[in-house]
């Protein structure tokens, strides 16, 4: 018997299965990250997965539980209950997904006609003689006149220095880049035609290298933004810009050194150079954008938070100190407001929300968090200040989205199932952890809907003048510290959370829509995409809508830098969108406080006439 | 009595003459350079004024010895006889001139019609609220849509990243400069618009300060190229280039860096700052042109000789290290060859010679020399080799144009009449000198027209196994040694002019044009403006026509400069000029070699017929 080949999609993964293998064992061999936090046991659920095509084992008592007989019928398994039987090709839906790589780069698929703002045309000219002693550009763009019928008014400097050289070494034979009237760059005859789009999150940065050809991604890496070592929050990063004149300079270049490695690393998986990148697309947060093009941030902070400019900027790449091709620019994508950026623009773009015919929510959940409605054709946005509790920050014991990190959690008769990133034992926990936690506590009534730990309640112990839930012991963790929740690490969450459920309800009030008019809640991100979303809304921070109302959609606003990358209608499409949305400002909105407030209580709620209304809705 | 006020045109120098001084001696007080050779005798004629308006002494007997009847009811005089007898008026014709500050600045004036490329547009914006909080550019340019009609589709990334912080120190007053759809730089409402011409000469460079709103030459400098210190001649740098990375890179940046400074100045002069300069214009040889824009120059020394590029070449001031306004592009005029550079295409379009109805013959002279022949509506260019013996150089006391050179000669009954830059004892002779010495020579038959020193002849010496002519003996010069005229100087200088004569027979010859037919030789450059051109003609440099037909034009190369600074038609001309130009290649044309041989020779003749007929045409 031969190994059956099994691929899970939609990360492409493709491998042979083992001898007696279940699809969870055989998808962590292969590298692909799926769900397990009661270790195989089939009781925790994690591990769901369709099975698309072939043949697999019959279906397991605890599978039986699992599923409907429905769910059945389409395919649905517990990937650590299921052996394959046959090549089989398998979707691992978002929420079953981890990764040990846990940095998000795999996105919604959308597809646009490829039309990219740059073109290549292959030329083979003669070379120069006495009798014909033209001058090298001028040969090449007569050429490119009579052959392909373009003309280009203009060359960039950078081009030209290395047109007379290349011709020479490359025999006359070259492919010349036009982009716009402007000859950009040229080629050798077997050089590629790439782009790069770049997702420049606060935290986390996302290069996709496409293929400007087809539109293909060629390749895909997440790295972390090394300005976190100047400060983890982007108010402490303007900050240090604003404070010192070589603050931003600083700031821009850590981000472009990062930068231009990944493109180094993205380019050495398809055996080319950042020199055959043609195009860049950057989208990012009004603050990273800021920083990035150094511009001035100083008016973002300050009230009424005013970005240097909303608009589309596109700027040569090395002006930007981007080591890619000669002349090429980096578009980047409009942003809408001070603190509603180019990512959540492209996120709109990608998940085409922004002509969502049913009322939509969308949001980027993040240490800021941005929210759209679209609501009767009219989109608005706000922003929030979530802060750094979802990554982490300000928790006793939190920590990022790495190895050893508890990332799932249930707690199940006072047994304390969790799952950790690479399935080491635990040594902290990370925020979609601590979303569990809170949603588990509140369910198990170890801490009450204003937030406070009970009394007299098992694993609950006071220390160093405050409660705190002891999620894995002393005893637990090899004679290592507890692992604990505390009453500080709750009020942190509680803050996070209202801010956001805050977010969504001033706009439902300014736009005059209320809650259950939700048709479709698009979660944005990657923390938006590793996080159950049961408990987030069973502590109040999203709303209480039927969960199949949500969709985790991974890193949309990478996917829209790709779009904007490859076809220029979609980048008409993002100057267009954020032009129209309005913004509303949460601070200065009079209806702020008093939700804040009420969207501190855990529980499922719902705003009714501007009042928290307990809510029984079951799925 | 109040003294009288007099003018000095075309320079523009005015102030009081005072009791007894003759206009020589009020110019030189004034700093105004007029030509005095034998020192205010009235015997060399050298220092012919016109007075304009103004009541003046009467003429002296060696004025109506001078000049004609009718010259002298024009108004024509010798300064050094003429004393005012009330406020005057003077133009100082080109060759009286002379200056201790001898780079050429002035030029031929011409006009046209004011349409700078930049557009300035004064705004003033309301300043963002809560309400209102668009982003500052998106503001800007939204206002200038509006109330300018103008749309802005980019926005230059250094202007960005000044105008946040810009408009508020402003209260949102501002000026907002655009060239074609770009804002480049926005203004406080005070500030200047100006522009920058240069003219990059292998030696010299000159640079003029423009208004940009109506075209005036605010101010004027020349400086010396500090290339100099890297070779002294194109080749020499251009080797510099080729042999290292880095020495491209060292040339470009002297040059800039001494740009910048002139820019510094010329500012200074107008109580203006460089940001204000909105855009500039620089016209070079090729080899300048490249070293400037940082192009490679190696194929330009090796044959077919080819340039990196021909066409205009527009790139942002900041890319080539340059510190004028933000987004400030530097436009540089078209080549037409390899040796034939934008200064050429600068003075034909400067000097109109590009539309010349008639058949002219249009003159660079220099290390290297360019000539255009305008015949039968065609423009043919050729470029000679003249090297460096008209400035000095591989001269035994040649030196350049600077204090204490000799810069007029005449030999008169063996009496030496000589003239030096700012009137001090001679330290050697410069290119003017130098010249004038071959001809004074030649017709006072110390030398044969095979250039040999003649034996016998007074002042002339064995010295170190070569003949040579005591221009200043020992005694003359105070004890310091003798000032000479070396057989191998002739040698010397024969070369530098039968290239320039054999460029000029080879494009004739070439377009089956006579040299009778010429109507108009036009002679730019600074050297050009110096020479005595019947001393030009008596050595057979130039061709044997009516003195009348040469025009000594100055600095046109720099005033094309100018021309194309403040006119877009002007651009699109040069742009026209140089595409239609034919180049002559010298060196591999057959005629090459056997006129070289026959235009060593000195002495006033005609080719006819490619053969050398002496002349002995009289004016």
């Amino acid at each position: 018997m031969t190994a059956f080949v099994i691929s899970f999609e939609p990360v492409g993964r493709r491998g042979k299965c083992r001898k007696n293998e279940s699809l969870l064992a055989c998808a962590h061999r292969l590298g692909v990250g799926i769900n397990s936090i009661c270790g195989g046991e089939g009781t925790c659920h994690a591990c769901r997965v369709q099975v698309i095509s072939g043949a697999v084992s019959k279906p397991a008592p605890s599978e039986l539980e699992a599923f409907s007989s429905q769910e059945l019928e389409e395919g649905w398994r517990l990937a650590c209950q299921t052996y394959p039987a046959s090549d089989c090709k398998i979707a691992v839906p978002t929420d079953s997904m981890t990764t040990t790589q846990r940095i998000q780069v795999e996105g919604l698929e959308a597809k646009v006609s490829v039309e990219p703002p740059v073109r290549v045309y292959r030329l083979q000219l003669a070379a120069p003689s006495l009798e014909t002693p033209q001058a090298d550009a001028d040969r090449l763009l007569g050429a490119l006149g009579r052959r392909h019928g373009v003309r280009c008014a203009k060359i960039d400097i950078g081009a030209l220095r290395t047109i007379s050289d290349q011709l020479r070494s490359w025999k006359w034979k070259s492919q010349a880049v036009v982009r716009n009237g402007e000859l950009i760059a040229i080629l050798a005859s077997r050089n590629h035609h790439l782009g790069l789009a770049l997702d420049l999150g606060t935290t986390k940065v996302a290069g996709y290298l496409v293929d400007l050809s087809d539109g293909r991604t060629l390749a895909a890496k997440g790295i972390m933004n090394p300005q976190i070592s100047y400060g983890e929050d982007v108010i402490s990063r303007i900050n240090r810009a604003v404070k010192s004149p070589d603050g931003g300079v600083q700031l821009q270049k850590v981000a472009v050194d990062a930068i231009n490695e990944l493109c180094t690393d993205l380019c050495a998986e398809v055996a080319a150079k950042p020199e055959e990148i043609l195009e860049a697309v950057v989208v990012g947060n009004t603050a990273m954008h800021h920083l990035l093009l150094r511009l001035p941030v100083k008016q973002l902070v300050l009230s009424p938070f005013v970005p240097a400019i909303s608009r589309a900027v596109e700027v040569k790449a090395r002006e930007l100190g981007l080591k890619i091709a000669h002349g090429a620019y980096v578009h980047v994508l409009p942003n809408i407001a001070g603190f509603v950026g180019a990512d959540h623009v492209s996120m709109l773009l990608a998940t085409d929300a922004w002509q969502a015919q049913e009322t939509t929510l969308a949001l980027d959940i993040g240490t800021n968090t941005e929210v759209s409605l679209v609501y009767k054709g009219k989109i608005t946005s706000t922003s929030c200040a979530s802060g750094p509790a979802f990554e982490g920050g300000h928790i006793k014991y939190g920590m990022r989205a790495a190895t050893g990190a508890i990332e799932r959690l249930r707690i199940d008769r006072h047994r304390i199932l969790y799952q950790t990133i690479g399935g080491v034992p635990p040594i902290g926990i990370c925020g979609s952890g601590i979303l569990d936690a809170l949603a588990q506590l509140y369910l198990t009534e170890i801490i009450d809907e204003g937030g406070r730990i009970m009394d007299n309640r098992p694993r609950v112990r006071a220390y160093k003048g405050q409660r705190e839930f002891i999620l894995v012991s002393k005893e637990e963790h090899n004679g290592k510290p507890a692992i604990t929740i505390t009453q500080h690490d709750i009020r942190e969450l509680q803050l996070a959370k209202a801010a956001i459920r805050t977010g969504i309800q001033v706009l439902l009030e300014s736009a005059g829509c209320a809650e259950d008019d939700i048709r479709q809640v698009i979660i944005a991100g990657a923390f938006g995409t590793y996080i159950d979303v049961a408990s987030a809304v069973t502590i109040g921070m999203l709303p209480s809508l039927p969960i199949k109302r949500f969709r985790q959609v991974g890193n949309a606003a990478g996917m829209g830098a790709k779009l904007a990358l490859i076809s220029l209608k979609s980048r008409a499409r993002a100057e267009a969108v954020a032009s129209t949305v309005s913004y509303v400002e949460l601070a200065s909105n009079p209806g702020f406080q008093p939700i804040f407030m009420q969207a501190s209580y855990l529980g499922r709620y719902r705003f009714v006439d501007g009042r928290r209304e307990k809510s029984t809705d079951a799925d």
